[in-house]
């Protein structure tokens, strides 16, 4: 599984493509280039108090037995706090160091230069680089750049990633009712989700029967994905033409993954493109997406991989397969992980049912009750 | 604070409204009302192997020593994975288990009823409740809607939550250049960002002036909010209305909060609607969104209100005043939380450059280089 991971892994390459995109719409997105600004922030000198704005040199030595008497509109000025402060005025006189009598100000405490005031470019100082490429834009990083009049970001397109399910006895959702031996199309729905949650941009191709020239059509249809997920029907078995049409088409890098579910994916590459492809069974098609699909597509997405997760204790015992990671589901309880009793790959429900799963390593041949488990949690 | 949050939460109501929306559509929404199956799933019995369906009686006492031998088509029908196993048919031989001799089978191993084969109802039976109200809707939840032909679901609608930007020094981000003493509203945008990655509906009111009667006439428009945010300009201070605005048009419940940045904040009722005035410092906003409108809006959009955290060791002892919460913005690296110099809550690029932040509890002065600390990572 660590070695199937690090192949893919190092065939999936960070997308180059960027586009320019109103700042306004970026959240979420990774900045292709590092961003500067051309403007200070503030673009002035800011009272940070109400007060009065003053040159500080004529405070100097006030104090409440010793005040000092300014004149209005000459030595200084009314403010409120965030007002602009012009001219020669370089500190705000706080409200309770003064007191107003007929024209005057008088002043009883000495100010620095600089007192309650934020200096232009306090904040952000023109020519400053405020975020480096490879940033993800989060709303208050969407605030600054907005602050500082900047209205488009250069960001990196979202890998395009084609999902093609497959199986005869596949009927697309909600197109009509089934007849025995038919099952809605799910996989790719449940795909098409993840992949647009995970930062990708999902396209998404009508079902293809268990043909292995249209399959093979299928694939050499999506010029434009950078990747392609193949989903295999729920009847692959016996046939299992995928991987064989891989190896035709292209490169087939690694057929048979030691995990269960999720044991029948297989990658390669086809005209320098990943194709993915995953088992028909709801269940092993989620073990798969979450452990090869995700890292993959965060990788091109120029995104950190790491999933939510939960430290927990096992409240019963799980028994796996020494030799493959189990993917086992549980749900959350307080503290405790209780492990849903279904194994089959084909209970879809169970994932409806779980909070998150916990992975066997493969060295093992379960975990105990009362141990100690990181939880995935499911997004 | 703790108090202050008390008294939000509590005024805070889980919405009653709900809407019926496409299951397509559904993903993040919550349930409104429990779901149950009308069908079964599969509903058929279903090949779980490539093999030949049989009656398993007619296995009875197999052995690759004493073959039993079944004629196709009346005792025995070839089937792959994923087909429908119909008639009087109640278990599947695997293919290593039988040998074709002409027009019959030779079976050498017996198989009990429902032998490799995926019963009707297995994963979910016709009249199960699948999903419960409350249920917040993942990939493989609508991937199971679907697939039991569920095209519609009842989701809690989400709380509208209006923003009102106030400040005579404020311009609408993009319209114009800003001359001296002006700023581009921000806040307003940052808090729509957050209000809809958090669940609820952004209503963006346009900038108000300091004019205590027009942010009156501004909060009475909003008839179609579950909640206010009112922002102040940057220049709050001296005026600080807002709070009296609330305290004459309705209930003033909290005015000013001990965390730093973020104390001006003040919240109570009008008509009935929640209305929580946000300083317009943008730090202070900032903490404020997270450490109030957050938990209030997940509380009113029925959702789970756990921020995403991390456990990191302090790099260098923070400093904060006694008697306030404290909101120290950190880099993570490694394992390590830097935090960074600023502390000003005027300092928006400050917050691009933190990963997340620590929140020194009142009680304390600061925290020591060293000591270990929980990160709420900036979403």
């Amino acid at each position: 599984m660590q070695e199937a991971l690090e192949i893919l892994l190092e065939i999936s390459k960070p997308m180059l493509r960027s586009e320019h995109i109103p700042v306004k719409e970026a959240l979420g997105r990774v900045l292709s280039e590092s961003v500067a600004s051309t403007v200070n922030l503030p673009n002035f000198n800011r009272a940070a108090m109400d007060g009065f704005v003053v040159k500080s040199g004529d405070t100097r030595g006030a104090s409440p037995i010793n005040p000092v008497h300014l004149r209005f509109g000459q030595d200084c000025i009314k403010v409120r706090t965030g007002m602009a402060v012009a001219g020669d005025y370089d500190a705000v006189v706080m409200l309770e160091d003064a007191t107003i009598r007929g024209d005057q100000l008088e002043v009883t405490a000495t100010v620095h230069p600089f007192r309650n005031l934020s200096r232009i470019g306090e904040d952000v100082a023109a020519g400053d680089i405020i975020m480096n490429e490879g940033h993800r834009l989060r709303p208050p990083d969407i605030a600054l750049l907005a602050a500082l009049g900047i209205t488009e970001v250069s960001v990196y397109s979202k890998p395009k990633i084609a999902i093609i399910p497959t199986g005869g006895e596949l009927v697309a959702i909600g197109s009509r009712e089934l007849e025995a031996g038919e099952a809605y199309e799910i996989n790719g729905l449940m795909a098409e989700l993840y992949i647009k949650k995970w930062g990708g941009l999902p396209l998404k191709h009508g079902i293809v029967p268990d043909d292995p020239q249209l399959i093979r059509q299928a694939i050499e249809s999506e010029h434009d994905a950078d990747m392609i997920v193949l989903i295999g029907g729920t009847s692959v078995g016996e046939k299992d033409y995928a991987p064989r049409i891989l190896a035709d088409l292209g490169d087939l890098l690694v057929h048979g993954v030691r995990i269960q579910p999720g044991k029948p994916t297989a990658f390669g590459k086809v005209n320098d493109r990943i194709v993915i492809c995953l088992p028909g069974y709801p269940v092993a098609a989620f073990s798969d997406l979450y452990l090869f699909v995700r890292p993959a597509l965060k990788k091109m997405a120029h995104l950190d991989d790491s999933a939510p997760k939960v430290n927990a204790v096992l409240s019963r015992k799980v028994v796996s397969r020494p030799g493959y990671i189990s993917v086992v589901r549980v749900k959350i309880e307080g503290k405790a992980a209780v492990p849903l009793m279904t194994s089959g790959a084909g209970i879809l429900s169970s994932l409806a049912k779980a909070d998150g799963f916990v992975m066997v390593p493969e060295e093992l041949e379960g975990i105990e009750a009362g141990e100690a488990v990181e939880v995935t949690l499911i997004e």
